[in-house]
């Protein structure tokens, strides 16, 4: 009996940190309620060799929105932030912006006329400062601004406005043998330069929205060139598109926060076998913020109506979560 | 001692298949040639810890292109084949196609029309056969044709004629670590049903030409329909953009046998550290196929002169592999 004891602990040993999370609960930023349970019970049951639910760890696929579902998305998208922040660092290149629309709404802090120059002037916002050099230069610019640039209400930088019980739930997923990937309508080079270091997801593992790039030489040199034109849009219709272009297999669950995650969460539901889909509900005034169905930035309606009719999991911030970000790193 | 023997007996047990694959020969049906060595050199350059060369495990992926490089691609890509049995299961309902070219070329088994009608040609013929159903239905059209169909001149089903040396190639990379992705100008959802039992080679490990698809509610439930216009083209420039758009790092391998693969090595070559630029030269008439610079299918020239100029691995089938194809099953 001693030598098999010990034998169990050099495996255990061998094991360790697997061992270690499930010795304590790995959802322990999570309240005992409904959406924990559910999760639990999906992992469970896919796990469970030989059982009626039982997946095969290869197709234990998990796809994740990102803004409002990984990270904040307020005041806006933090992706927008950041290409207010290069139009300013741009500027002295660029002095035909101070009279230009929407640079000029941008220079002047003037929310309201950057708001009304609608979605072309976004576009035209993103294009100016999101193409025009390589891929590496890109996520050069993207790490850079990530260093220095702090939320203008938390005063925390913006990879740190991630919520606690997500990235719980990531590594308890992948400790299932679950492969997590996130599905974005935001920028996929905007989020690669972080997200492995941030959620444990490797670059590949990341669906975005994209603009053209091009092979070139330059002095023998290869280079990936960012073009100023959309490759594809990864939100609302496009999510389960881009899921198919990337994965190539239907996830056996996803998690969204607003109608822009509406046809993945359709499309993840469609398949055969137990499934899990969540919504992160935004009620927490105090500690995040609290909107659905009139926010511009995220906005959560239909998806809400769908998924009490068809039972999806919905997550009320508020109760549902001890709490929201990481503590303070020091 | 011997309670010592009896714990490493059970942790060998426990890591069981990995154990004995690395007992034997992992590369067996390659002779000790120099594309060998080259090939055993980077895995134990990359994998030494503390090493000069050392990389880390997420970091080493390699890159291989499918048609020629993983399995042949002789008369025609296996792909146009399937196209061509396509149209003639489809023809009956298609009456037209007995007076149309491409069509009629194919249903009269008139190869040189069916040349004549060019890029221009061949793209309908695609179109026709890959376009116009759901993704679901593409995949299982695509499975029943390799359950049944033989390759004219081996008579052994299409997915047999993968090259074993690569097939021991792939296991040896992904025992050390490696994250192998096929990168392919062939079509990457006619390839995705069959590469993972074949490779072992997930669907998400897969960038490819595609269509483009859109989601559409059917009677309540969400498809993904094929439509006939090109996504994107995976070839030659297109390479270096695929790899970045799916996997979002650069390889520190590559695998090729064409110039269609010359710039995804040139962007392989390109990083910095330890990296293996493999061309397969097709010099086996006998076995297989001998060409390069004059074949239409595969054509081998920029890229062989580029391999030479810069060190790049070749390998010589007939020389360099002791076996083409795995066994036949009886």
């Amino acid at each position: 009996m001693v030598r098999y004891n010990k034998v169990l602990t050099l495996v255990f040993l061998l094991l360790g940190v697997a061992t270690q999370v499930h010795a304590s609960d790995p959802l322990a930023s999570w309240r005992d309620v409904a959406s924990k349970a559910a999760v639990i019970d999906l992992v469970e049951a896919v796990t469970q060799q030989g059982g009626p639910d039982y997946v095969p760890q290869s197709e234990r696929i998990a796809v994740f929105d990102n803004d409002g579902t990984l990270w904040s998305e307020k005041p806006v998208y933090f992706q927008l932030l950041f290409a207010i922040d290069r139009v300013k660092a741009l500027a002295t290149e660029h002095p035909e912006w101070k009279t230009t629309q929407p640079f000029k709404a941008v220079l002047d802090n003037d929310m309201d006329a950057l708001a009304d120059s609608g979605e072309k002037g976004l576009l035209e916002l993103v294009m100016a400062t999101h193409a025009g050099m390589t891929t590496e230069e890109f996520s050069t610019t993207v790490t850079d601004w990530l260093a220095t640039a702090r939320h203008p209400r938390f005063k925390r930088s913006y990879t740190e406005l991630v919520y606690q019980p997500m990235l719980e739930l990531l590594a308890y997923l992948r400790d299932n043998g679950f492969k997590t990937f996130i599905v974005s309508g935001g920028g996929i080079e905007f989020m690669r330069p972080w997200v492995e270091a941030v959620y444990g997801i490797p670059p590949e593992q990341v669906v975005g929205s994209s603009i053209k790039t091009k092979f070139e030489m330059r002095d023998g040199m290869p280079v990936l060139a960012r073009l100023p034109e959309i490759n594809f849009f990864d939100d609302k219709e496009g999510k389960p598109v881009g899921i198919n272009q990337h994965i190539g297999r239907r996830p056996i669950a996803a998690f969204g926060n607003s109608d822009g995650d509406l046809q993945m969460l359709q499309w993840t539901a469609a398949g055969e076998g137990r499934r899990l889909m969540l919504l992160v509900h935004h009620t927490d005034a105090e500690r995040e913020w609290a909107y659905d169905k009139d926010s511009h930035v995220g906005k959560l309606d239909k998806a809400l109506q769908q998924a009490r009719q068809d039972n999806w999991t919905v997550v009320d911030m508020k109760k549902d979560w001890k709490v929201i970000y990481p503590p303070e790193k020091h």
